[in-house]
């Protein structure tokens, strides 16, 4: 059986990537692309390194026919989302992979994205996408809410030791290292090669990334209690990839154990053995995630390094292996790709 | 039914290459892999990036069962892999990746690789790897020589336009543009990140480069007449990828459609419009090539731009295609993953 | 004596690039410098790197007072410059950047650039930059026109040998790489880092970039016929670093000779010796010239390689030795700067 | 007056970059390079990029008459400095840049490089060269210790805060971000471009990086008290640069007041104001440092980011600026060279 699929928004990264992976996937086909300003264009135009597929012509949004479709994946700007998708067909399943519906609570939506949802009855029906977390609510719903990617990556670190109680809850400090393409392709100043290439800054300095949000939610539920963390990203000359250095206070062994317990059957999660360093470059192009732990010199320390690909496990490979539970289709299907390296 | 595979020398890129394509190849199985110096030792060890596949141990060659093995694909050091061959099994498929049997002229490859060949006898039945112009060869052939990256790329740029005739013989120049991945994983003080990056050089300079020799027989062979080609190899700032920009004598729009006929039925060929420009970042990771065509100002002069990966259509992904024609299997099969952008 | 210097455009690469040698010249002070849409800032906050020099707040070209100021650089955009500098005082000394007044034919500029010039009597009077082939016409220039980075890297590599008639004037190809810096700080999609890092390709194919419109007026008065060469620029991954490899007919030898000849007297032009190859490392950041040169496996062909920094010895560094030569100070002031390695 | 200078380990990147610095030095001359393996080549051949200047050629140190020879660099591998510069005459001045002298402890020594320390005679009297924190004993000492590069980085970002007692002495975090130049040129497989670029890793994870002796010997010099903090380096691909996100328990306003209050009048310690973001590009080929602060949205947590380049303000800037004070020469001079950006 063959899932008809739309992507709407298919002229960024993580559309193109959507693209890429479900190319090779056995089940499904893509019937409708949608890219506002380059309707009408052929999607090998606007991303040659696609040109031997067969892809349907880029379409406007109001264009695409939605019936036959079986789910749409939805790469489309921050906010822009929310209204598309109040449009949709209410039968259509939908993974979106934009930051509009990863906030339950309306105020903390307004508070992290400095405006008012404008969809926040579909927001109550929203599930949020860390599969590995969510994976039976995910099975189950029309809307599927794709993490942040940094989000995704210090989840993967740290949420089960907040779960299993054994790291101090007031003492998180996530310090993260992240690859461009996060940052889409937009033209922004500071995303030119000239000035990104061989060098290394801090953004969102001082606790303002609003993947805080997505933290606050996520370790909260999981502690029963509110907890804050501190996280400082950074921008790294690399395209893909995302590294976290998370410092946390517990006995790291028992921090090895639980992670390593806890992602046992987890294909895609895969916790090295104790003191053993993840590369960004080891899980780069594929939907795995490579975890470490070590402890620190100083007793009752524990530092965890969780490495991702921002554009495949953190955005368009998590939103397909979410695409999958709810379609029905093998959990793994598409995503099996080994990295690229070197 | 599943085929037996060996990988010779799995602890360089071509081998790592290697093992990462197979993984998603649904007719293939590895079953024994080797690498001298560091046998005993678990892949996953030597490429982290692998550490998601079920893998045999690494083993020295002499421990091998080649019993029940299928095919054997060799990534060992030039030089090496005469020897290796030599001792293999009569009845085993090979693909050598090395520069060992590419050259037909024993002559030839003392002048060109500085020694006696070791074993002319193997040399004698092995066929050309260039898989689009030796298909039916390779379906046949019990030994297959890799071509070398760089001379594979310039042959897809330039080789059906003097089958064809349309350019004059005397008059090619190819100056070509390679990532580092193709030096090997060797420790080579000009092959350092602080010695490569950011920058860019010439190599082999003045018509030195071995690949000369693959040129000057294929090109000779495709002419029927002796053909000479300047070719200047670079180094640059880049894992991955091979463009090769060929400057040549001829009708630019008979150039252009010389080889959008030779290779229309090609999947891994592909020829762009007339004047459109390929980049090696659309066939990263893939066994794609793209090139592109253009005239001069000056009449009667035009410009082939090829390009591909290294690693996958350069040798890894060429080796795969051509153990698919020897073992019966689908050509493509494994082959079709789509290149990694950005 | 301290001469007192404008910097007109001082928000792009090449006005930074100015501050930055001016900042350690013994005999130069910046009074001013502009930015049109930046007017009011100061140079700290849009060059961060220069924050530890005194240097004046940014202003409107219009409101500079050019009296008392010695010599302006125009670091404008194309066109632009052209009615700006037909508005400065007719006694201030100018080094311009940008390429409006480097075609001395209005017919050539209205070919390459596609429009009319806007100040051909200006034009008359402006001498092309190229230091080394036009000292004594700079030492007594009013205006000088910088020349095309691409087009002094070509020069510097051939133009002894046309002079000398030693090479074949219908048979050059210059085969040219860049780095990115070259391009500006312009906001294009194939400026991104997640765009063109790891990655080569050409543009401009075919005879159509503009440099090209240097090389036929240069080439041509150098060898006092028409010459046309072909030539095909390629975009590396690379800050800094322009890298020709030039292709001509004739001896090498006498190729190397000539050059080395020709250079034995220029402090910043270094030809290596015969075989050896030059490297955009190792000129980065400063204003030398590496020219290598090697014959070909053919009889009678000859590869010339040149190397310079486009920011450099490509512009900045060429407009500094300029208004040196134009204001009677020590050629070399504020050059001497070794390159920055690695 | 001209100082005669020996640079001892001149094929190294360290020694390089001595090489660059003191070529613009107004009062130094080299007379004297040493580099055991290649003695007998010219510099120009070790590194291209310093051939425009006039070099003594390589030799071994037993070769150096060091009569006349006003101060020697030692840029020489850890454990071998010792050795030498117990060998050096004793009225020679000597500013060394390995790991040697930097531990005033022996049993410090022992423990953190695993073997006992050779000259402990020799050690008593070093001085360790942080300059803005040493200047009198530096202006007075025979040998200068130079400082590990990441030491320095942590050191200038939160050194003052330590004095001040404005921060929690047992809360300390150090994450930092190198560039691969600081490894040296050594040929090892993790610094190979193809398995370094576009990517990053952590290493000498937990606690386990050797200038963690220098952080306990000097942040517990200055509380008073002993001070443990914790410090995990990660490889960037980047050739130049360090950043240091350091996490303190603090008041944010004060720690920036302190900073800048402390670095009010050092020519090379740039204090940005309160929340702006340092980055490595900024700084890059320079001796500058540039030192960010801001407050975490957690009340009485601070971010400190402190940003510099290894192989100048981190190893041979710092030590050229040392040599000055101990020569009795301008403390910046050689060292005004603006950063350069892009």
């Amino acid at each position: 059986m063959t899932h008809k699929i739309a992507v709407l928004g298919a002229s960024g990264y993580t559309g193109a990537e959507l693209v890429r992976l479900i190319a090779t996937h056995p089940a499904m086909e893509i019937v409708a692309l949608s890219a506002d300003r380059k309707a009408g264009m052929e999607m090998s135009e606007v991303f040659p390194f696609l040109r031997h597929l067969k892809l349907p012509r880029l379409k406007k949004i109001e264009e695409i026919d939605f019936s036959g479709v079986d789910l749409a994946f939805c790469a489309l700007p921050h906010a822009t989302s929310q209204e598309v998708i109040a449009g949709l067909p209410r039968d259509l399943k939908i993974v979106d992979l934009s930051a509009d519906f990863r906030l339950r609570d309306p105020e903390a939506y307004r508070k992290w994205y400095s405006k008012a949802h404008a969809a926040p009855e579909i927001q109550a029906e929203a599930v949020y996408g860390l599969t590995e977390f969510y994976r039976d609510d995910i099975r189950n719903a029309r809307l599927v809410a794709g993490t942040g990617c940094n989000a995704a990556t210090g989840q993967y670190a740290i949420r089960p030791l907040i779960e299993a109680g054994v790291i101090d809850l007031d003492q998180i400090v996530i310090d993260l290292k992240a690859g461009v393409s996060g940052a889409g392709r937009s033209l922004k100043e500071n995303l030119l090669h000239a000035e990104l290439s061989e060098g290394t800054h801090a953004y969102s300095f001082g606790g303002t990334h609003r993947h805080l949000g997505e933290f606050d939610q996520e370790f909260s539920r999981a502690a029963g209690q509110p907890v804050l963390v501190q996280f400082t990203p950074h921008l790294l000359p690399m395209n893909r990839g995302i590294l976290a250095t998370v410092y946390v206070r517990g006995d790291a062994q028992a921090v090895h154990r639980v992670l390593a317990e806890r992602y046992a059957d987890e294909v895609f999660l895969e916790v090295l053995p104790f003191g053993a360093l993840p590369s960004t470059r080891d899980v780069r192009g594929s939907n795995f995630v490579h975890i470490g732990v070590t402890g620190d010199r100083i007793p009752g320390r524990a530092i965890v390094v969780a490495t991702l690909d921002n554009l495949t496990k953190g955005s368009s490979g998590q939103a397909l292996q979410n695409a999958n539970l709810m379609l029905g289709a093998e959990e793994t299907a598409g995503l099996m790709l080994a990295p690229v390296f070197p």
